[in-house]
């Protein structure tokens, strides 16, 4: 864990936050780098509905891998990042237009191979849940 | 299969697609309903990229699922309908902006439970792969 790494800049405000977290709404309620366990917020938009009037289940995968991505990215060294190799996500229920919760965990931070779990909440009620594999790597250049 | 189902309604342009399918930019090649085949096409946007600049593995699953499920909905009756209960992803390398192709086949097709694959390609090489497990739903009320 390094509070210069390029998570803890962004969690801090002090860089901005990817394309792709802006796209999602994700924010952080709650942090520890230490025990590797997170809990962010994100929000469905009207852009991610299926036929049905449904988040289409990619989205919420996407929110999933944030939310595993960031509680190990909390964890990096400066000038590590951790990108997905394998996601595995289980829906239980449709989620609606608005707000979710995501709480997620690191289940091993290894020296290269990483797991983790996450699970997606709305209106108290569970949505879906995932696992990841993850695997440190190096940035090249400056972080 | 029923040509006057959501999806060959939507696929033969007589019914918008629905919003997540636009975010995604995704446009069809070639849909087999006999065989339960698909070619898709997606566009990257930058909306969906990370940190390093690439795609965000959880937009990729969107992708992989909107493969899958259009491959499944193509053989689907008239009011039924096909949610994700799991979605297994295996990331192959990164993936940057602009346009992807999906190969999606059904895998199962049965009564109630059904299982596809999917493959998702940039430039000649395969960026994500995918399983999922689909339910065969019927809709309430107008399809």
């Amino acid at each position: 864990m390094d509070k210069n790494s390029f998570f803890w800049k962004m969690a801090d405000g002090r860089i901005p936050p990817p394309p792709c977290a802006k796209t999602l709404g994700l924010a952080f309620v709650e942090i520890d780098g230490e025990r590797g366990t997170i809990e962010t917020k994100f929000e469905a938009r009207a852009e991610f509905l299926n036929p049905a009037g449904n988040v289409q289940g990619g989205f919420l995968a996407a929110m999933l891998d944030d939310t595993m991505g960031t509680a190990l990215s909390a964890t990096l060294d400066l000038a590590q990042f951790a990108p997905t190799v394998n996601l595995n996500v289980q829906f239980h229920r449709p989620a609606r237009l608005g707000p979710l919760k995501g709480l997620g965990r690191v289940l091993l931070r290894g020296r290269e191979t990483c797991h983790a779990s996450a699970e997606l909440w709305q209106s108290d009620k569970i949505v879906a849940t995932a696992t990841g594999t993850f695997v440190i790597r190096k940035m090249q250049g400056e972080p």
